[in-house]
């Protein structure tokens, strides 16, 4: 008897999480002779552990799987669910208990850190009971901080509306000439510098803007900053810098964390505020400059008005890559990418193995 | 003896704003019999005054001038400068000093209700001493608060801009099913509704987010909002709130000013806080539902990647009616829209007086 694929997807969205989704689909629902249904859960395995599932080929038959590669979001909704530790919690015989039921052979997970613990902690209990179902990770993360992979989908996308939006922020900030400016831009990734670090890609010429670049794997000194501002608004009238979110002190204090000691709100709560906010008050206080603080927020994690063909293509084909593996009898994995060559740009999609007592994916 | 055409740009940039730039710039070149030289002014009046001029000719000869069509930002620069009241100020024959020293007899400036009283002040300089200079105005304002147009270049693609990413917003926030939260987007316009009330563009069906939208028009009672949230949460556990950046009492005291009137920083200065902000933490501490705030911040205003087709035909047709009606002897004016019809769309240009004592455009 054929078996039944399942695929969900978890933790935050990017603007290529449906991309994944849709290579996953797409090859499941092209092989009929290997399997009976395809289906999707509807708020990742939390959805499913109340019965949330789909049919995904309905959505074949009436067109709209096409249009969920550049559909923003995460198409079948996500949970932030942790399995716990211990194999021999009962919420393990449970839920085979329903991969059974519903006759599922192959399920495939996408997400970032924790559904890949996910997959890990599936594919050790399968291993342990002798359950034959076959489980495989597919990574995403703007954050880019899985390791043993070249970069992970998501990123790219992400980088690109950093990239964007910096230079058009530049762009604005640029139009008066007549006054000293500063205009700090707050960009994701609380513990990996790699979206900030993208945002050097708005720099058109040596000394354009962003002049200034924060990372959180750099220790933060206030006053150092502020010595960078003064001097770089000697050649850059209306200086833009870049931080990260979670710029620190190199002691585990975030910037953010000196604001929110601060602001107190009517409700004697501290207000919460971020450290673009807080280095913006630095900066009028220090240096009496013209200052505003943006905060690039959601958009830069999902945006589909900017997403990176490369990147879609990539998350399509570590979908497709998946499910010709678990196919194969591959279990266990997460989906990584191997960089071939830079020029031309070639890239091969491998497996990484899950199951190891450290996940090579990192732990955070 | 031919006469030379000089155009500036001012006040804040929108994402058609070079649009008017490219349709004036355009249609002058190819008024070789007309026109001498096309130059543009740099930082708008204020760089006039310091010669600050480039040939816009040789923007046409390296092909730039059809990049500028989508280039962000305001290419020739910008300013904030208000001409004296009073006509008798030297600064004026000062400028018509320079216009005949640079044999200028066209002058077109882009920009809002500041811009178009610096046009009315110089035609009307113009007409008390015999100058027959021909001045005209092009508007922009994504803020669509100019009267007697039906609208005004640069309002359709900050919408556009707004709809699409108060969707993706309204998508990322929908992921997680599980748990109540508020997301609070806050808009552009201070003392216009347009923008904001753009967000419903973001609908999909009745009841979609967002579910609520303020205006600065209407009166805002904190009470009255924490009671429509609380009543929203229950249909819509996701729920995306959009306000605009001016929403106020009704009195004259904006809602950010409640906000600024609390925070203080570690100088012992006011946290300058937003709205947004401010009612985060309001439905914070009233409700305890997880919540945020989203401030769109200067992309709505500048962004190129979701600029409005039409928006950009229509900047562009502008430019072009300004040019031939300054042939045709016309000046004074400001060029402004005549809906024709709603279905099919049609649209013409026509011209505005600005030499009233009221100008017709308003007077913030």
């Amino acid at each position: 008897m054929k078996k039944n694929v399942i695929v969900g997807q978890s933790g935050g969205p990017t603007a290529v999480i449906n991309g994944s989704l849709y290579g996953t689909v797409c090859e499941a629902l092209r092989k009929t002779d290997d399997f009976e249904h395809v289906y999707g859960m509807l708020n990742g395995i939390e959805g499913f552990l109340h019965d949330k599932m789909m049919d995904m080929s309905t959505l074949a038959e009436t067109g709209e799987l096409e249009l969920l590669k550049t559909t923003p979001g995460s198409y079948l909704g996500s949970c932030r669910y942790k399995l716990p530790e211990d194999l021999s919690d009962p919420v393990f015989p449970h839920l085979f208990e329903k991969f059974k039921q519903y006759n599922i052979g192959y399920f495939f997970y996408i997400g970032g850190n924790d559904s890949m613990d996910t997959v890990s902690k599936l594919s050790r209990y399968a291993s342990q009971t002798g359950s034959d179902i076959r489980i495989l990770g597919l990574p995403k993360t703007i954050d880019n901080d899985l390791v043993e992979t070249d970069h992970t989908p998501g990123f790219a996308s992400a980088a690109k509306y950093v990239a964007s939006t910096v230079r058009e922020i530049s762009i604005d900030a640029s139009v008066y000439d007549n006054k000293k400016s500063v205009t700090i831009i707050e960009i994701m990734g609380r513990h990996a510098g790699w979206l900030a670090a993208s945002s050097v890609l708005a720099r058109k010429f040596e000394g354009d803007n962003p002049v200034l670049i924060y990372l959180p794997e750099v220790a933060f000194d206030p006053d150092e900053f502020i010595g960078k501002v003064k001097q770089a608004l000697e050649d850059t009238p209306n200086l833009v810098v870049c931080i990260s979110e979670g710029i620190n002190d190199g002691n585990g204090t975030f910037i953010c964390e000196l604001a929110s000691d601060v602001g107190v709100d009517n409700f004697g709560h501290k207000m919460l505020t971020g450290s673009g906010k807080y280095l913006e008050n630095l900066v009028k206080e220090k240096l009496g400059v013209k200052v505003r603080s943006v905060e690039l927020n959601v958009s830069q994690r999902c945006s589909s008005g900017l997403l990176s063909r490369t990147d879609l293509d990539e998350a399509i084909a570590s979908g497709a890559f998946a499910v010709n593996n678990a196919l194969a009898g591959e279990t266990g994995y997460m989906i990584a990418f191997e960089r071939i060559s830079d020029e031309p740009y070639t890239l091969k999609c491998t497996l990484k193995d899950g199951n190891c007592s450290e996940p090579p994916w990192g732990t955070n």
